[in-house]
């Protein structure tokens, strides 16, 4: 039998006024990329027949974001029945089932989306599946009044008798709708209420006033989280955290304290990995595994590979590649850089745009020049490069295998495989020079 | 109608032996200032006619805190009746209100004491209005017993019946009376108890001894938190930031992850500011609108312009002062500096007593050399000014608009807008010597 | 009177699947030392006269850890009483009392031990004395059934009426018992059960059987966690994160944060230490009087004296000896290197295998040249010495006291005391070579 097909309509015209940001609300992130995106990761999951977004105007940096993904604009504001019923042209006549989901609720799960759409299509075949949800404090929420015959209508709050109000399940909003009658269902909605708005949650009743079915599924108070506010985007952020630590620490990897540890959406750790308090895993980032992450490091982008030893404030920034057992310490910079297996560099460093080859020594205060105000250039660190001190290396240039740089020096021509180069001022001397420096100087002060 | 005349005590004389240590508890900070002054700011909003604070002997550093407002000495701890009338002679006849108030309740809000003052001052005239609160343990507090004609008693818990222990209803110790009543009442306390020690809070029972009413309002127990020992300060300050960063949030700033950002008392920040993880706001800082603070930020006394990008890693000290859409990146140190707009301080650096010119480049590894052991001195760097990586200022030094210094060089001289200036050795290669030292090194392990 | 003889047996053998690691459960650590150690530092407490662990086969590891005690190996894996079982030939007969407790339940104190010693050697003279909790969510934990006569049975929950799941009272399996009676006991145990196991817990019922009696004492749940998983470690590290940070603000440490700072189980702080957020301590650090540690900061192996101010951001690495009043200031690195009281440290620098000596400044971007790829050398900087910045300090070599080293300087030479010295090249300038390096490559981008 061929899997029913399915239509998605995405709701993001929300202003969010209170997030008070110039941004619109769907792109504040949440564990590093826009809420709408990790919704619409959740419905890709789903591989959908169509999907269209509802936006609202000056957003075009929500539809660039869920590009290729369709976007209408909702130019008024008059309620979500008529954001949902933007969508008509795009979406069309669908047969299939169709869910109407919100941008602001990104933390929504698969399972839950796969309860929902399995009630639709179930015996009941129900004209409208919602998903209803227990808050620790249903408040004004709408609540869902259900009976023997399925969900019997959505009672606003303020439209809601003490006994309604008194009920537990609330409306989140989201629905399962038969896409035969969706659009005979929105274009009746009308806004004869105190707000003078369109409400998509008509659609229960005008359903049930033809005579069809109304059902609904729970979820998870907290997979429904809606964020208007800062204050609910760290929340739904703290949820999302608290899953990945979960996570992190069942695949094997030892979180010290795993409260101080963020991660991004992608961030993959291998088996064994140890991460030390107060660690921050950017978008972007694999680490291999029997890796140790000594804390305070700040990673973007970039893969490490088995073995290495990161950290203490090891900053890797994108494109920085870490190879096997390689050591990245304290206060070192990496940017779009290979660090070959074995290699260290262990102070104060910054690398960008080089390659370190295996098991070359990096020393501490090591400063790769890779940009002269207009171009970026590319430094080459052999194999075995043993590098001094506090050596500036002035890209374009290249160390040979082996190689030996003299501390303090300023290298800007090629260096010979197995050489040792120095670039450094000759040590002169003035005896007793500070003696006399500090006796002025004291006098001065004095006098 | 004028406003009644309102004079405030505070008894900051505690020696705080639980906090175990050399500082007078009411020195401790919270959220970056000693709780004495969280409190006298608290006051000051009132506008109030006279303050005195009763502090301990040996306590000049918190009257050297707290001036110009008058202070007073209990020499002997002989209980809070007998601190409060050591402000006798400095307070004089008032015939207005008295609050009196505690250095180590430091969190106690305006809106508590305006409540306080509007009972004094209401149509019971009560001699006496004592703060209640109700804690989650009200323990071996004090009981507030009230009756149809206000607050018939204090009972002090080890004298409390069992009925009078079921009392949720707590005394704080703070009180507002009637001026005119005040030191009649004061002279009256005896110290006839198991301890031997004069309480203040005797005076509602003299006043009503005498015929007075007396009365009570409730306040939050959290902001009547008494810091006694470093872990109710630790409460106390964590009361604290959380209020900050709701604040915050509420006023339009995502913080990534709430508990990871400490704030201090006078920290500005503009609208959609991020704050990444693990960044601290000690005193005196000012940021901009639509600033991203990149975690693991450390910053005092700094204001930052709109648009700047700070850290990871980046720590400005008092006097920096970050341009519109400046860059300041990681393991960076500014200093008494102004960088102004568009500047880019990207890695590893090192600017004090210095100007850093709109738009100019500071390599990574550079160090201003300000300080010569006796005398600071200046480095200006020019608007447009390009300086090569790991290079030394060494100040006082100018470097011209536009200028560009080669990496690795040692600047002692000023620079021409427009030159190109190098100080460095000149690179030398002994070929083969590296590979011999490693046979020989390798050759004197083994042999 | 003799104190009674004591044997402890430890059970260390399971492999710990959960924990998805190759390393073996009991070694993964707690506040910086594995598991199984805390376990034997709190057994050494008790001064047992013999002391065996079980552990598994391919352990080495452990026997190490735990050296000089011995160890014995469980081959297979036949259940509990299979494991003390092995402990047998090692033990041998014993007259004495013989605790059994778990490499896997590190937290279990003293205070617990000792009563649980004391029962056993009380007048019951039980054969057996369990150690039962209660735990909030008693799930499939075995059931401890209690009558006037003491500890009647352990129920496994899977074999318990649906009464005695009732149970609040737990088995935690740790057990003490007579010596004299532990191998007639053991011996009896037989693997007659669904999981085919010898089961440790059948000790009572055998006894019982005996005509011998059998009690119990209580422990706190939270010291009878018992980590399985990643995530039960991350748990018993907050546990004792929590005391620790109890422990520090107890003896007079400020925490701005408590739980931003991570201590070893072995760090030593002084009396009125501010600790600002984030802040790892790491093991072996002893912290002295009066210090600031100002957030941000990594220690491990190291001693700081009083009056020392650190960090933020500063990094001591084993052999660090901080001297008093010294500064360590922001990305600074100090290794196995004396820093004499009153010197500083401040900014960017590395200084490793070395001595700085009293009232010595070293200046920003300072870092000692401390190896050459085979060896270690040792830098020596007198007393009072001024290092300018950014200067390169190529070991072996030596400051002599006062002396002062030009900023920028390479210094590979003795410097005498009272000297300056300076290595740097010297600085030319070609003027309006910027201005037509920006000329040309803008012409580039362009054309």
């Amino acid at each position: 039998m061929a899997s029913p097909k399915l239509a998605v309509i995405v709701l993001a015209a929300g202003m969010g006024t209170r997030m008070k940001s110039a941004l619109p609300k769907v792109m504040h992130p949440i564990a590093g990329r826009p809420m709408v995106s990790h919704l619409m990761a959740t419905v890709a999951g789903l591989s959908p027949d169509k999907v269209v977004a509802v936006i609202g105007p000056d957003m075009e940096v929500v539809a660039k974001t869920i590009a290729p993904i369709p976007t209408v604009i909702q130019a008024e504001r008059l309620g979500t029945g008529h954001a949902v019923a933007q969508a008509r042209a795009a979406l069309g006549d669908f047969d299939g089932d169709v869910l109407i989901l919100y941008g602001d609720t990104p933390l929504i799960t698969r399972a839950t989306l796969d309860r929902l759409l399995a009630e639709r299509r179930g015996p009941r075949d129900p004209a409208v599946v919602v998903l209803g949800f227990r808050p620790e404090d249903p408040g004004h929420y709408g609540r869902l009044v259900v009976g023997a015959e399925g969900l019997k209508a959505i009672v606003e709050y303020r439209d809601a008798t003490e006994d309604q109000r008194g009920i537990p399940l609330c409306n989140s909003g989201v629905l399962a709708m038969d896409g035969k009658r969706l659009w005979s269902l929105i274009e009746r909605i009308d806004n004869k209420n105190s707000k003078g708005e369109y409400y998509l949650t008509d659609v229960v009743a005008l359903a049930r006033a033809d005579g069809a079915n109304c059902s609904h599924v729970e979820g998870d108070p907290e997979e429904l989280l809606g964020v208007n506010s800062r204050a609910e985007q760290a929340t739904a952020e703290a949820v999302v955290q608290r899953q990945f630590r979960e996570a992190a620490m069942a695949g094997g990897a030892t979180l010290v304290d795993p409260a101080s540890v963020w991660f991004s959406w992608d961030t993959v750790l291998g088996s064994d990995v140890v991460v030390w308090p107060h660690v921050v895993f950017g978008p972007g980032v694999t680490i291999g595994s029997n890796v140790e992450i000594k804390g305070f490091c700040h990673f973007e982008g970039c893969t490490v590979a088995d073995g290495a030893i990161l950290g203490p404030y090891a900053r890797l920034r994108p494109g920085a590649e870490i190879g096997e057992a390689a050591h990245i310490g304290n206060f070192v910079e990496v940017k779009k850089a290979v660090v070959e297996a074995g290699a260290k560099i262990n102070h104060l460093t910054y690398i960008g745009d080089a390659r370190v080859g295996a098991g070359a020594n990096v020393g501490a205060g090591t400063i790769t020049c890779n940009y002269d105000g207009f171009n970026k250039s590319f430094t080459d660190i052999g194999k075995g490069a043993f590098i001094g001190s506090n050596s500036a290396l002035v890209a374009p240039v290249r160390i040979g295998d082996g190689a030996v740089i003299g501390a303090g020096s300023v290298i800007t021509k090629e260096v010979s495989p197995g050489a040792l180069a120095v670039a450094r001022g000759s040590q002169m001397e003035l005896k007793g020079w500070a003696d006399r420096f500090r006796a002025q100087q004291r006098a001065k002060k004095e006098g």
